[in-house]
């Protein structure tokens, strides 16, 4: 099954979609809807084709994302093999619809996108197994972790280049795994108005989705609506070093679908200066 | 003022603390009480001293948690002074109240607390000045960064020592800034048992709660009831290696009050090596 969270008259539905139709349901999001997946009724249908997507869990408990995890990512910046899974932190505040414009901050001179598989937690798991793991697996969707290099890299923990306001698309839709033929063989890229930045395939991932579950269980309660980002491949010889306003981003997990994101001019001033002058007070 | 969350028939519920008096009044959390308080209905009363106080922003959008920031500790472990402060995030299921027990997670061998001053933001706020940021601080409380050192030290990101369920005491009171004579010059403590780890003041601090809100301000914007934890003191040479159940947690930072919080044993299994196990595959 596929489930998206739509925002109709702004409130925000979940639908199921059948091809071109997105049937109505009576939960609020996608993954409510996949929770109550037996016990739904339908409510009405849109054209799914011209729907406005929303992210598909709109404020999980908990958003994980991983450092690097694309084998030949590693071996690409000479990096010995990690022993665990290195995490950081996304806020629900981070998170923005698959088709919303994405505001560049100018506070930053180094922006730049990391497509990824995320996925999606379908029940409570508390110090899983990796065979647990997999089955609390609600299923997988796009993401796109959107990063302020220059912040990312002023210390030693990435989190302040990585939680601009409404910087990360989630969608569009929440794919269950019995609907995709293989999640450890998809193809993932990331183009910037039609240039491929990125591409790589999960089968190339070091940790799998199943095992990050299962790890992350370890050291704390995952609750459905979680979700886990799972690292980005390596970027191709195309890839800009920053992104610009009124560019097109089309972040893809094939099987899945597209987050397609134009990029936006910040209306806000560059305040970097401010906080600098006070501090050499 | 000084307000608290109290739990109440398993409700929150906000108090104005007057000495012994917990004066109920029509908000649903302390932040909440702050934001309203010229316009707050008194619903009741309680005894200030055996009430069930809870965590004093029970569900904040962002909690940011600073490294690194007492010149003295800085000094103690031969860093060069950072030119900014270093971010990681919680989880609002990261945070207890400050009476509640605090169960020690089996997985870890090298258990710590850190004694911290929290800073509450009282407004919405995106690239303030450190002037703008000193009049958006709602007030003040008291936070234990609880800590899995090992785990913290896995990989190169804190966060998976740092977000254990229900482990980071914050309260037992939100205190505004008018109540406090300088909370730049604030006496911070951690004891256990009543033997002393910790002892700091907040006029050592690198950089300063509005500071910090200003800085935050700048790369994502701030919620009321947001939470940052402004850094640890170096530790005593009393303190010892680990934590162990059974122990009275004492967080005390002075003008405010403090959380104090007994260590509980883990009842869950400890599955580290069930994750080792697969990987080895």
């Amino acid at each position: 099954m596929r489930f998206a969270t739509l925002r109709i008259d702004d409130t925000l539905t979940a639908a199921r979609i059948e091809g071109d139709r997105a049937v109505l349901v009576d939960a609020s999001h996608a993954v409510d809807a996949y929770l109550r997946r037996e016990h739904l009724t339908e409510i009405g249908e849109v054209d799914a084709r011209t729907a406005h997507y929303a992210r598909v869990s709109p404020c999980p408990a908990h958003i994980l994302c991983i450092g690097l995890n694309y084998r030949s990512h590693i071996q690409q910046l000479e990096r010995p093999t990690p022993a665990y899974p290195t995490f950081f932190a996304k806020f629900p505040s981070t998170l923005t619809g698959p088709r919303d414009d994405i505001t560049l901050p100018g506070i930053s001179d180094h922006i730049d996108g990391e497509a990824e598989l995320a996925v999606m937690v379908g029940r409570r798991l508390s110090r899983a197994d990796v065979n647990e793991a997999s089955e609390a697996i609600a299923g997988y969707t796009v993401a796109n972790d959107m990063s302020l290099r220059d912040w990312q890299h002023r210390t030693t923990e990435a989190l302040q280049g990585k939680v601009f306001d409404r910087s990360t698309p989630l969608g569009p839709v929440l794919v269950t795994p019995d609907e995709l033929d293989d999640a450890h063989d998809l193809t993932v890229t990331f183009t910037v108005d039609g240039v491929e930045w990125q591409r790589g395939s999960t089968s190339d991932l070091l940790f799998t989705p199943a095992e990050l579950l299962a790890y992350c269980s370890t050291f704390l309660t995952l609750e459905p609506g979680d979700v886990i980002l799972t690292g980005t491949p390596g970027r191709t010889s195309a890839a800009e070093t920053t992104l610009s306003p009124g560019r097109t981003l089309v972040t893809a997990v094939e099987g899945i679908g597209a987050a397609v994101n134009p990029t936006t001019a910040d209306p806000l001033p560059d305040t970097r200066t401010l906080w600098q002058e006070c501090r050499s007070r």
